[in-house]
């Protein structure tokens, strides 16, 4: 029964393996779907829980204007009725920036934090960007939405190395893709329109981690130094060669950090 | 009287000042009007002039496809008429594209090339960027339009500092784009999706001065740094924190490397 | 009894834990007992193997000069002698480079590669810091050979913020360091000097990790990238904030990459 | 009659040109018979001054500790006698940190301020490194001395590519160095020692530019911005490709960037 009534929302998540929970929370466009290839290497160590954010992939669609705050509270309430009393959080872009929202109210439910491509304010070039997404997804057009939003997800590099999975995937996206999943999209869209807590990320004190991109223009690595600086103690990596969807474009690589870091970070390396 | 017939095209221009001659090409976006406050600057030494390629500002709209080629040819056109031997170049984006394939061909009329924020190839994520800006110009909104192109060409930096001007300059734009323009547009974006010329750049020889920008994420240094490796003695100068526009980001940084390689390259500096 | 007659020469190594074998490598001021702190970690899951290279540390003094294909033949016979079939190798800067030696000699040895700070070629600049170092070193004083050597180890930061630790730490090695540990380290440089396999790299055919830094500037990044390219299917992960020391100044990503890809590369991510 | 007597020390200088006075202050190594190759393009519109500081080439030996402040001081000096109301102030690297002492004290004396690969704060890395300059300066060894040195000035790829000018160059500078000028470097090194003046750079308020180099590991761009973010309205452009020594490495672009911000820094772009 992969389903649980959160907060009144009814919100879809799987759970996978034994060990430490380590939940993983999606970027806007993902959902639990977008994590298979990945279900082995987190779930052989740790209980992987993957969840769809409200608005997104199998959970409630809810019909009103919210922001980033109720997928915190969401989040929240998921890990309690789990039974958790501590988590591993790893968030990719939307769902890092959701993360920090988690993490300023609720830090003592976290073990560790893992922010991947993310930022901590949506600022005025974001926003724009969001509103031509906005745009491209109220024509329900399939080409018009991947054209206009795609760009901004993968590297050049990428794109020219990939131009054929990335044809065949929108192909498939678009037969998927209904009114319903587009007007979804539109509200997660605002939800992060007014995201800025970079001035209280010095109250975040757990052991955190960063993973940025060299070629990420979206959530670029001067942004993410932002949080690197405010986070007492946070650890930085970057992945060379990857756009804004590490993930996707440099699966090892991401995997290594994420699994490497919650190995790792317990440790105490009296160096210095 | 500001215009020549070029190649049965109706091309306009202006002239200001006196000297070597200074041609300047817009980038895809612009017109001899965005040049307003460069004119002092690049006429004081210089006998500048500047012109609307076809389907941009007061030159001719064509109602057929076309390639930058064309440009090119209009641009010989245009230089023999106004009946200069040689010319300095210097090309924004678009206009640096158009002067790659005019150096191609034309090289024995280049004194310099100077080439701003350009790619030598139109990579397939640009190819989709320029997928989703006709999409969005053929909406035939203003606000959809320019939330969709905006923000490939600001950095994040120039967008927070200055969303006020980009907000007045936006309106201001929209009052004055017909259905005819954006239609020109289109053509404009086609015309340059086909652009590679990597692989000949070897064969330019004349002085080159490369301008990129750290934050370009449209035209990124790494793909400026093709151009660099191939055209032979190039100079690659960059201006810290500026985007994709520079010479409106950086105006000072971008009229200083200008002017300076324009007075420097003829110099022989014997140190090695 | 941690020593094995390998080549004729006394080879001092350490062994830890149980698993598939973790053979570390040096880098050229290291020993055994560098890795300290980091027997922990790296034993839990592997069997760890220290080791002290030819004129490193407790292993036997050579009177005289070599190359580094020296010590990859004793890397060989070490690795014979304990029995391994295949080890995971970890070489730091000179480790790395004899890393290099060995997998273009015996890659049928090697399960994965890490590579850290390392480059494939001694180029004209490092020949002159070596030739640095060797007549810092044959001053036989600690105050002028810590001077000379140690700016081209740690990052601007990381000696601002731990000038101390750095100073006692020197005053520690000073009293350490006799007439024959300067004169061994003197043939420890120039076995490195004639180093030069970029162009047989892409020989190299078994997973490869690339940890660089981003204020190396002794093997910066763009002396990594050689490598990238012609490593077939290698990975290239940055330590934001770093210089070349990486291991010392941000032990937790050091190890966390190490481990990561480790307990990562063996997966097949079905994603593109 | 090149000598004046300034604040008691003879000290030389040469003059080329006519128009607003540009006066060049030397990096440590240099003297003004380094400026050979830049006098026509740097005397073709302005009076073109170059001197020696204290204990550099032609001037004075001071048998004595001092520090930056009394370059200043003469630099101060040397342009009341010379009868200039205003000067632009070139400096490169030592000279960049004489020009921001200068100009946190008599900034009315400056018409724009132009700091080539220049740190306004010795960190306890370069701090280190002018100590193994005057250790391996007081061996009165060429050798000794270059090696030690000029891995600091020049960038790996330029090394590699000139390797044998630079090896002609030290013959040529080993010859003229007696121990008097090894003396007098020493002297320098030590002046610089204490520079730390990255908290009062708000007070400048003149025109001014950064020129950095995109591999000077000496001072690293990151280090310029300091500089960049506290001057109001100040100018960053950077050299590709080029190590510490810019001027050397790449002179085009260099005195490309120095004419074009001098022909340009007075006008006023009404852009945003």
């Amino acid at each position: 029964m992969p389903y649980l009534s959160v907060n009144d929302k009814n919100i879809y998540y799987e759970m996978y393996g034994e060990g430490e929970p380590l939940v993983v929370l999606n970027g806007i466009m993902m959902s639990t779907a977008s994590w298979q290839a990945f279900i082995e290497p987190f779930s052989k160590q740790y209980k992987l829980v993957l969840m769809d954010f409200v608005d997104q992939g199998k959970s409630e669609k809810v019909e009103e204007i919210y922001t980033q705050d109720l997928q915190a509270e969401v989040l929240k309430g998921l890990i309690d009725k789990l039974g958790f009393t501590k988590v591993h959080l790893l968030g990719i872009s939307y769902g890092g920036e959701v993360a920090l929202k988690f993490a300023l109210k609720y830090q003592d439910k976290i073990n560790s934090l893992i922010l991947s491509n993310t930022t901590s304010y949506t600022n005025e070039l974001l926003k724009d960007l969001g509103k031509a997404w906005i745009k491209a997804a109220k024509t329900y057009d399939g080409e018009t939405f991947f054209r206009t939003v795609i760009p901004s997800v993968y590297s050049i590099e990428f794109y020219d190395n990939n131009i054929e999975w990335l044809r065949k995937r929108e192909k498939l996206f678009i037969q998927l893709f209904t009114k319903e999943w587009y007007d979804a999209f539109v509200r997660l869209v605002i939800s992060a329109e007014s995201l800025n807590v970079t001035e209280q990320l010095h109250e975040i004190n757990v052991p955190t981690l960063i993973i940025g991109s060299e070629y990420d223009s979206t959530t670029p690595l001067r942004l993410q130094e932002h949080i690197y600086k405010r986070i007492k103690d946070s650890k930085f990596v970057v992945i060379k060669g990857a756009g804004h969807a590490s993930m996707y474009e440099k699966p090892y690589e991401f995997v290594s950090i994420v699994l490497g870091f919650l190995n790792t970070y317990r440790y105490s390396f009296n160096i210095v």
